[in-house]
């Protein structure tokens, strides 16, 4: 049977549902986890060494024989590494993020790898669709982590890109039902890009106490912080909160880069340090309320989704 | 005939679509437009001296037969001369906003008259629905004007706040289009309040240099600003960068308060002075391309929404 929808051609999956690669959290147990479960499940190499990386692909081999994807941040030092391995490893999907892809597109893409952008804004999905990339994640300001600097919400982001670009555009930032799935979909997305979700996932590497934190977390208990280094969403705790203290009284490059050191995001998501730790996560955090299986979450939100697609389609507005 | 929209019914209109009540822009010429042609246009009192006021509901009175509002922002210290006038001209409903409703929705419910409250925030759509309000107008981080602290985005707020509350919930923020207007749908919204997309109306009253600003802008060109005193999106210009510089650099309240002075809403949106004046408008400027009449927007939108709402009903996601 010929999938339909564009982003499940692309990929070979079942569901319109990628499991973002998020720093900490999305290692072989939860991608390989998703990829089974139908949706696309993505090893985040951002937080790991060439090595670990290797190890998580070969893992994750083992695990499923669905598609799963890497995602590689262009931006870190061992980038060249980091693609020789999903070259040798012969991963088939890449999506790529915090950089320009320019450079790598190519190299990846004569390799016969699909390969995928994460954007902020339209200038960078023009420039990813030009680089040859095969489609575009068009990433709100309500996501989680790494962010753009416009602050162009979901709402706002993807009719702009869709209008934009002739690739395939899978929306993320704020999606973690199968409500906001629908609403996505309706501003024109062909699929969805799904963290903060997943990142609570039993089969997330994230800390307990961090999954915890977030499951207890409220309605603006996110904030984008770091605005003059890279901006990123954490969840508020003592670091975040001397962190908005400082920067509220007009903290400059050199005193944020202080302030935050090395391996801030490893401490709080990674080793469960709570207060100390960077916690990266969306806004959707407020809605997440349960630790539950990849499955589950992938089969909840596809099930709501087609819920809400029917009630949506017979609602009456008759005049 | 029975209306099947709990808005429409609410208000007895014809088109679940508000036009938001916002300072120089929606006078009697907007608002009677709008309700003249099927929305529930509303007077925005925050700009206008009660005489002004009591002068634009006369007119609007004459102007239409619909129904109409008028928008209160209750912080104002002559909330109650307006409070006042709106009885006296037995107007039927009021939108009120920055401040807390529990003091006047009792007084405005004992008149008869529909209260609407706008919050941006879940405990504030709590305490409007405990303080009798019959809608909740849930405002996102994108849109213009004044604005929530928290910076939830209406993606993410919508569907909290329908979970929270069993009054009908009007979502604001990033709704400019029909697609937009479906999206608020599929999170769970009954209407849409769009305020950028009127302000640039021609019957708003509106500065033409200002309207023509807007039509020029592009993707990433608003801002939030003012966080220290009361956040407010604005279109970027020098006087917003001076702003934004003198944030950077940790100004406080003081300062802020003296840099933004008196009357800069009135300067820049009524006076069209783009370099020195505060120019409130959403995130969706940057997809906002022509002066239309009110008829011409609202329509629009609507076809836009119903074709938008039957593809997305046909898209075929058979698995």
């Amino acid at each position: 049977m010929e999938l339909k929808n564009p982003i499940c051609r692309l990929f070979n999956i079942k569901y319109p549902i990628i499991q973002a690669g998020m720093v900490w959290c999305s290692g072989w147990k939860l991608a390989s986890a998703v990829s089974n479960s139908g949706g696309l499940g993505i090893i985040g190499a951002g937080s790991m060494y060439p090595a670990i990386l290797l190890e998580h692909i070969r893992q994750c081999k083992q695990a499923t024989d669905k598609p799963f994807g890497v995602n590689i941040p262009l931006l870190y030092p061992n980038v060249q590494e980091i693609i020789d391995i999903v070259i040798q490893e012969e991963v088939k999907i890449v999506f790529t993020s915090a950089g320009n892809p320019v450079t790598w597109t190519a190299i990846l893409k004569e390799k016969g790898i699909t390969v995928v952008h994460v954007v902020a804004n339209t200038k960078f999905a023009l420039k990813a669709q030009e680089a040859g990339v095969d489609a575009i994640v068009a990433e709100g300001f309500e996501a989680g982590g790494h962010n753009g600097r416009e602050e162009t919400t979901t709402m706002c982001l993807i009719p702009i890109i869709k209008e934009a670009v002739h690739i395939p555009v899978i929306a993320a930032g704020g999606i973690a039902s199968g409500k906001s799935m629908l609403a996505a979909f309706a501003l024109g997305a062909d699929a969805v890009q799904i963290g903060s979700a997943f990142a609570i996932a039993e089969e997330s590497s994230a800390h307990p106490a961090f999954k915890n934190k977030i499951i207890l977390s409220a309605e603006g208990d996110t904030r984008l912080a770091m605005k003059k280094l890279v901006p990123v969403r954490l969840l508020k705790n003592e670091f975040a909160d001397a962190i908005a203290q400082a920067e509220a009284e007009g903290a400059d490059q050199t005193q944020l880069k202080e302030m935050l050191g090395k391996a801030r995001a490893k401490l709080g998501m990674f080793e469960g340090d709570l207060a100390n730790g960077e916690l990266e996560i969306g806004q959707v955090s407020a809605m997440l309320k349960e630790i539950k299986p990849a499955k589950r979450i992938l089969e909840e939100i596809w099930e709501e989704f087609l819920k809400a697609k029917n009630e949506l389609a017979a609602q009456n507005f008759d005049i």
